[in-house]
């Protein structure tokens, strides 16, 4: 069965992140830049209010239009909201009730999940809340992603950063630096690799993804000299190698990155937070993605903050969420693409 | 009393590095480069066969001149050498004995440390050595800077890697990450900040410098939630800015660098080798050049190793031999001209 024209959009749910911050804004200013190449079906989880009146300051040519659950194809400047919250329209952010704000943050978020959790749409893309904000009203609440993995069930997960020329895959992420040695396991550095090796197959069409393993200390620890978890990381390397990846390391960190850049790697697995992200930012400040790879639906964020100081003044940038929703589409339609073909190839088969 | 043109070029000494390595390829190739405009009266210490050897098998327009101690205005393509051993002009690198070879390269940078230490030169300049090689001689040396150090009676000295837009000074080097953490420690990042800050201004004319200091943990611990060596680092800030200097952090490391290469700072105090080095081999892969501060005389290095695998095949690249040559003659024509500043205002204040 061939898919009808029509069916090929993906259907994404957009959240609108905490209306404390610039979430709206951004959004809003995704929708404007996208309006003239509609790559999806947009559904926006968030409020009406604050996104009419945030698109009127902003002076956005798009309409704001309230739906009711489901989707509808609507003209290209329409941005259509189901909307879980009813704040004044007339506030600014600051004045919105920090209490509120938070429970509504938390319920786009909530909705999002189930809508992905109910195969009623196939990617999520997140806009940015606050987590502390989140727990200080009572809800359990360690961050997006984790909130995702457990609404579906999800064990092993991946925090992938994406830019055109760099992508990088964590093996630890918020963690103090000190708690990274311990944390270097032979176990989770093989399951990073082989969910980044099929996320990249699933939504890059790399058919053999070339991944390289970073080193934890100094020059890869330079045999030993300074630090033995590169031990671990070999072991990790040669039992997944042994499945037929193409993977290689651990590598000396202060070269890997510019050897990735120039082509060599697809992606970069990393030991830790700022191993991967020092290098992502400083190629890809404004347009970096955060994925989550390893969950049942395709997850893409933004990789900013609320940013409540500048949040309702018109400055926010609003690259990544733009490319944020762009990349969630694109690989929504080339998951399908490759399932489509697994199901064909199936039916050959028969 | 101003001063003679012909005291205007700085006398560089310049250490060949391992005989066995890319260290003597890499020099002529610099000096092959640079003979067009003479930056420096350099002398080479090195072994003037292998060098003479080198030169013609890489085909390069220069004179390979054996010296006694002593400068000397030469001919711009010739290569004044102090030949401190004397090997076969025949043989490959791989063929040079490791015992006499080992010994050699530290003969060369012994000679080096001796003539700046007496000051017959302003600057030393290093080509690689391997500091396994020359341990396995029975020679005490855990590396280049450390062994200036304590040649020259430094206590503190900082290792700054450096390009045109970016500088890197680090407060722990060679050590494995899960150490990092215990040696975060006050005293040394007031003292990194203020030797940075010297540097900056005696070599790179920078008179007020701008100097941002890096968090250690992600998001430099958003407030004790991912570690607390931040509150450290923040103590050793407040410390060296109540002393008049330009200094902020700690920042979260993952956009700094990025502000940084903007133009923001002109360098980056940062915890750990991987943490500067990652963001300053991305943008300077090639032309990064290794400084140590804190000296009595200036030393410049080139930021790669010995590479014994690449040795003799003419494929070592030597444009770090090159800015490392030119860094150490810009450095020795700038501390000369804010000496010279100074003796000056004093005179006037007389």
């Amino acid at each position: 069965m061939a898919f009808q024209k029509k069916d090929l959009q993906p259907k994404i749910a957009i959240t609108m992140g905490d209306p404390r911050g610039i979430g709206p804004e951004v959004v809003l200013k995704a929708f404007a830049r996208l309006s003239h190449q509609r790559v999806c079906v947009p559904l926006v989880l968030g409020d009406f209010n604050i996104l009419t009146r945030t698109a009127q300051a902003l002076n956005l040519k798009l309409k704001v239009v309230e739906v009711a659950e489901g989707f509808r194809n609507f003209q290209p400047e329409s941005v259509p909201v189901l909307s879980l919250s009813r704040f004044s329209g007339k506030k600014s952010p600051a004045d919105i009730p920090f209490q509120e704000s938070s429970r509504a943050a938390f319920a786009y978020v909530e909705k999002a999940a189930h809508l992905a959790v109910t195969g009623k749409v196939q990617a999520i893309v997140t806009a940015p809340v606050s987590k502390e904000a989140i727990s200080r009203v009572g809800i359990s609440f360690r961050g997006h992603t984790e909130y995702l993995a457990e609404a579906s069930g999800t064990e092993e997960f991946v925090m992938m950063l994406a830019g055109q020329r760099l992508k990088v895959a964590l093996v630890t992420t918020h963690l103090p630096l000190r708690e990274v040695s311990g944390l270097v396991q032979a176990e989770r550095i093989c399951s990073v690799i082989e969910i980044t090796n099929q996320g990249l197959q699933d939504y890059f069409e790399v058919n053999h993804p070339r991944i390289a393993v970073a080193g934890l200390n100094p020059h890869a620890g330079e045999n030993g000299l300074f630090g033995e978890e590169e031990l671990i990381i070999s072991q990790a390397v040669r039992r997944v190698s042994q499945k037929g990846l193409f993977v290689s390391g651990p590598w000396p960190a202060d070269t890997l990155f510019y050897r990735a850049k120039q082509g060599e790697f697809d992606a970069v697995v990393c030991m830790y937070h700022d191993q991967g992200l020092i290098p992502l930012k400083l190629l890809h400040f404004e347009d970096a993605v955060n994925i989550t790879l390893g969950l049942p639906f395709i997850r893409t964020s933004v990789d900013h903050g609320v940013a409540y100081d500048i949040a309702g003044k018109n400055r926010a940038n609003a690259r990544s969420m733009q490319a944020a929703i762009q990349l969630a589409a694109q690989m929504a339609t080339k998951k399908r693409k490759s399932q489509n073909l697994k199901t064909n190839n199936q039916n050959e088969e028969k």
